[in-house]
């Protein structure tokens, strides 16, 4: 059955730009409901390094993506946005009043007056590496990225690649592992010249490792594999292993927004810099996923574009309403939307 | 004696915008001198509100000024910028080869390839109390802030006001001065409780006089004055003295930036949305200074433009080097400019 939901804004994407979004929304108190295709918040901050320190958020000398994430959480919970994970938007449709119609592959139609795109790179995935069966395993001992470290304590891991991600995850997850095999198909990496060393002194001192090959095959059963076949330069090869980590990259695919008829430059949005707003009017842009003159792909500037977008929203949404722009450190009244007044 | 200081940038204004700019600058290897009128970084966050919560930098539920402006000197020490404090920047001048060459009242001439004004709502200035004649006696004798104690040392000093300012100058003085009078309309102080117990210790000491009452005229010549007369609740007094400090607040002026030749819009400073430069080529505002279509005095907004402006100060100091644009995640060149990797 067709769940109906009607709202001011649908976000797509509930990435750090998009969560921000919120806020800004919530302060024009226009309410709104996100969709997402992964199972969480976060965006690529929770999905491709949610432990990795990232160093350019102002005001945060280091901050991780998952704590960037749980704080940007915090901050747009008194306005109570709706999440809609796992869902990815099949059609949207400009209604004659000017309105959305949008509808996901969940079975859920929204209407919406106002549309943010805050989709990053767009719909990514990891590659899945060509090996038969391999799906059985995903997401139970298979893992296409380290969510929580503790799921690998004390695990015989196998990791295979040769860039910055299977690199890192070797030297973060060899601590705390049983046992950690690295699989590359050649002895040359595409990661930081000091991971590769620092990699190459654990070999040295016999505490990881490393194998020039292929993955062929899995071994295991009801979701947990105990072998992992490689084909190596010196013949075939079984390694026990109780993990998998394959870091194939990812594919980002600009996805359905393909399809909006929005005008794209290079697979992304051209907006403008008043409003971030796309070539459609009531749908706009924020975050990774647009572009303008001086585009800089920066967490940074998809806040200050979300603070924007949301003033020229909130026009549409009430376009009779007069609003006088507030600041939060002395207004009561924000306050008191924010709960702390 | 002249003090000369060539750098790559100069930054007009140590507020939140301008500390994160010298983030922004450091990683593209441009060195930055600021210069701010006031005596301590944080700009208006910490001198008009450093105790009072803000709720709007995207990642904080809540931060204070103090609090925002410690996080981001911490952020930005890895590239050690300098900073000058308690100047005024007299004049500007565009030197043949394109660069700048700024002078200030302290002074000092400096020589640099970039200027970035980010100087909130303005230059800090303090109010004037409404004495007539009073400008004849400015900086000689009748001064709004303690650049050098020396200047007071041995002198009859009268002090009015009842802020933590001239609180805060009636401890630190009185140890060296041979008289001092605190003047406020009434015995009720804005001041810390510990500053307003301890100066009434010193008036129960005889050690100081406080008086109730207010300037009405001041006597001297060439600048010098030599009696305060004070309208008090116990009738008119005139009080010997050879220095007067006046702490009556401060006022927001655009300041000696009016006069450079920028393109202005009602007190702001015209950019573009690309690079945040002004009508002069070189010179670039970001933050409350600047407007733009869509502005939003925002502090948010301030970290983006000095992320875009960076890119094009880097053009214009070192035009052949091909920038490579790079994350602080992933990156470890980056991560070694920061001292992490």
């Amino acid at each position: 059955m067709t769940t109906e939901i009607t709202t001011d804004v649908v976000v797509i994407g509930a990435g750090p730009c998009g969560l921000f979004a919120a806020f800004e929304l919530g302060l024009l108190d226009l309410k709104c409901h996100f969709i997402d295709i992964l199972d969480r918040p976060g965006g690529q901050c929770a999905e491709l390094y949610p432990e990795k320190p990232i160093y350019d958020i102002p005001g945060f000398p280091v901050v991780t993506g998952q704590q960037l994430t749980d704080n940007l959480m915090a901050q747009i919970a008194p306005f109570a946005p709706e999440f809609h994970f796992n869902r990815m938007i099949n059609t949207i449709e400009k209604q004659a009043d000017g309105s959305f119609k949008l509808a996901t592959d969940a079975d859920e139609v929204f209407h919406t007056k106002v549309v943010v795109i805050a989709a990053g790179g767009g719909s990514f995935q990891p590659k899945r590496p060509p090996v038969d069966g391999i799906e059985a395993f995903e997401n139970k001992s298979v893992f296409y990225s380290v969510r929580k470290m503790d799921d690998f304590r004390g695990q015989d891991v196998v990791i295979v690649g040769g860039g910055d991600s299977a690199l890192d995850w070797t030297l973060n997850l060899q601590p705390i592992v049983r046992s950690l095999t690295l699989v590359h198909r050649r002895a040359v990496f595409k990661a930081a010249p000091a991971s590769v060393n620092k990699m190459q002194e654990l070999v040295g001192e016999g505490k990881i490792n490393f194998l020039t090959g292929q993955i062929a095959k899995l071994d295991g059963e009801n979701g947990q594999i105990n072998h992992v076949h490689l084909t190596t330069d010196a013949g075939d090869l079984s390694v026990p292993a109780t993990r998998l980590l394959p870091f194939f990259g990812l594919t980002m695919k600009l996805g359905p927004v393909a399809d909006w008829g929005l005008e794209l430059n290079d697979n992304t949005i051209v907006v403008d810099t008043e409003k971030f707003e796309t070539s459609v009017p009531g749908i706009f842009a924020i975050g990774d996923i647009n572009s303008y003159p001086g585009k800089l792909k920066l967490i940074l500037s998809g806040f200050h574009e979300a603070a924007l977008m949301a003033q020229a929203a909130k026009k549409i949404v009430s376009p009779d309403e007069r609003v006088v722009f507030q600041y939060t450190t002395s207004s009561t009244k924000l306050q008191k939307k924010l709960g702390v007044a």
